[in-house]
């Protein structure tokens, strides 16, 4: 098992789980909690309408805690492999634009449905996500129905940035009236795993008033708000010019700061901005596919870190990376520091902490997910690592997870102690009903949307 | 089935293989050479003892070529997670050299087996391996028994490197007699499945008469000259202050350069460098995982593209990377460069030229392998892309393939027409005995290169 206390530390001990939460970690020869002593193994008790105990040996595996994406936008899911090697400005105008505007409840419900069954096979158990204007409601019923911890926000936009479909405008009070009435229905919802989070989708679709009221309904709900900041040259510019202020001070202003605001991105900021987004304790979270897949840039994250930052980890949409992939974003996380940096920049250990504890704290989760420790909920993965590619073992399990582990090597997922992927298969929902379906609804958005 | 015709074509056809090769490849409705016209199947004509005819039906996946990756060490993979976060000069004094020189041909047939086993059931079809000073005959004989396409080279170097051990010092003559030793043993061995490359380590190893027969012994086997070239900015310096010349103009000098030469890295070279690069027909391997993981810099392989130079692709060592994986690669080759020329850089389409047609020409085998066309090698992988990883189909399969697939995705592959992944399983050796062993060893080269 892999623990966090100072550094990562594995020790073979038994999981016990409770009520959906972390009841003993026993270590060989203790006695756990509630169950025998047992080597490498996970015991579940039941809840509910399943009340039976579940004991899974977990011999040879390494129990990790659930691997958390603090940046996703599952609506974009089903547009995977159409909006590749474009620049943001075409990729956002000729492809995003229109395929979001061609949603329907429908098909938002089964790209969140696609987008959760890959990342629960993969080794995420936790997300925070933004979907598009309309239809956020599908999200939510299918992140429901699938069992993936989620923290969704409808984007927020009253601004209509050019060349955007009309079916993407709305007045700043129907935008703020909608995310609150999503808050209602579905913030503490499936047993609080389920949260919602205010999500203006960048300063320039934004007005000031809609960028403050979404940072007091936050407040107000006690959630998270999630936008983009800083992503490419020409966002930082375009806020400079329009707002007379530095993006990340210009957010501030609004109110979208501190531990409550989680900015993805924010590649490009100076020093001074860097200072402040550490001094108010802003969650950043890297999505080092994207940036590079956009060619918006490499993130400074080592100085983040150095300067006292918060930081998440988020593989973005499918439509710009093309995968949702804690593996690969942790690997490419540490690697593109390094030409830069040197080979000793953002080690191993460094970047598992951004997709555990980050990712946590982006969430406003800190205290609840991120760590296997008594008293946390039980999101929980066995990595089996013994395929060839991880092997030999006897090597820093560490190093094997952020190098050269892969989602194929994902056996169990564990979300609030209910066994949601179960020896590599999806237990919810079926894989081939998702893949049937989002086929089906890609087909519809491309004719919709005019690319097919 | 992936065709290259002009660019990247996805047909659906039935593939006949017969004697090892591709025997027809038939279209919807044609009646394929010697057996019944089927929808995306492959047929394979069974030789020697096994003479039945197996027919794979591949309905809803992928028939596409082997892909090759034209820069591995081999007698590394059992070294993977022990060098992580180094600098290449640290990584190479402090782990490589002592690990190295601890081998014994028992624990690089191992090393071999366990690289091979991750590359075939990843998609990796064919290598061009570099492995150390001693012990090859190892890595040939698990070669042979595992069933990968592999051309491989003996490490020669003959000036002393600070900080190796004196176990990996030879003379000149004892390292050509060793390497014309192996080729005249496996040089077309095994059907012609294993060959001969001759592969000086670098520049800074090696004299120049030593690498003056190198490239003549190469050219008596008709094999290939394998050597890195210009990986580090330490590495250029080096080598002008030491002969006085350009690195590739030094290594044209001795004879290293053309159709015949492939030069794993060429991160740091100039205009002039990639013009001669160009006109000479030499072969770059790039290894982009490795160039960041060691910090050693991004190739500018578009343009080596523009100017015209053949360019194949590589993981390189599982010490340095940590995956031997393909599909990491191509997507990598292609993220990384956006950020300096844009997103339309490198698109996925050259990018999979990189590991198909560039592989093969950088093996001296242009004409044996890289593509699917009659009369050519029936190295052939076929992809199931059904997972919702890649899902939804209906957008590019290039795309899905390079940024997209996994390792995972790979059903079968065969080698000269033989099964050796079915189903996802390695059929030519056990993976647990794989496993077992390569865990056993690693233990004993960790112990006797005193690192634990």
């Amino acid at each position: 098992m892999l623990l966090h206390e100072n550094g990562w530390r594995v020790v073979r001990a038994d999981v016990v789980v409770a009520g959906g939460r972390i009841d003993a970690v026993g270590r060989p020869g203790e006695r756990p909690g509630r169950g025998e002593a047992l080597k490498d193994s996970l015991t579940v008790e039941g809840r509910g309408k399943h009340p039976a105990i579940q004991v899974r040996d977990c011999t040879g595996c390494l129990v990790i805690p659930g691997l958390i994406q603090a940046h996703i936008h599952l609506c974009q899911t089903l547009f995977r492999g159409l909006a590749d090697d474009l620049r943001l400005e075409q990729w956002l105008s000729r492809r995003i634009w229109p395929l979001e505007a061609a949603h329907t409840e429908e098909t938002v419900y089964w790209s969140a449905m696609l987008g959760a069954a890959e990342l629960l096979l993969g080794g995420t158990t936790a997300i925070l996500d933004m979907e598009t204007v309309h239809h956020t409601q599908g999200a939510f019923r299918a992140l429901e129905r699938i069992g993936l911890r989620a923290v969704v926000g409808k984007c927020l936009m009253d601004a209509h940035p050019e060349g955007a479909p009309l079916e993407l405008a709305e007045s700043t009070d129907t935008a703020l009236a909608e995310a609150e009435s999503l808050a209602r229905r579905w913030h503490g919802a499936a047993g609080d795993r389920l949260r919602v989070c205010f999500a203006p989708r960048f300063v320039p679709s934004c007005s000031g008033p809609l960028l403050r009221a979404a940072s007091e309904l936050a407040e107000l709900f006690g959630a998270q708000v999630h936008t983009h900041a800083a992503e490419t040259i020409v966002e930082r510019e375009t806020v400079l010019r329009t707002t007379g202020m530095e993006e990340i001070a210009y957010l501030d202003s609004v109110g979208i700061s501190g531990k409550h605001a989680a900015l993805a991105h924010c590649v490009w900021v100076d020093q001074h901005e860097t200072a402040r987004l550490a001094r108010q304790g802003t969650n950043v979270v890297h999505c080092p596919s994207s940036n590079l897949m956009l060619g918006s840039g490499v993130a400074r994250v080592p100085e983040l870190l150095e300067a006292g930052c918060r930081v998440a980890i988020g593989a973005d949409g499918a439509a710009c990376n093309n995968r949702l992939d804690v593996f690969a974003e942790m690997r490419l996380a540490a690697l593109i520091q390094k030409p830069r940096l040197g080979a000793e920049a953002l080690p191993a250990g460094k970047v598992l902490e951004l997709a555990t504890v980050g990712g946590a704290r982006a969430l406003g989760l800190e205290n609840e997910i991120g760590s296997i420790a008594v008293g946390r909920r039980a999101d929980l993965l066995v990595m089996d690592l013994r395929e060839p590619h991880v092997t030999p073992a006897g090597a820093d399990p560490v190093s094997q997870l952020v190098y050269a582990a892969c989602p194929s090597d994902v056996r169990d997922v564990f979300v609030d102690g209910r066994a949601l992927v179960l020896g590599h298969e999806l237990v919810t929902v079926s894989v081939d009903e998702i893949g049937r379906e989002a086929g089906r609804c890609a087909a519809e958005l491309r004719r919709r949307a005019q690319l097919a």
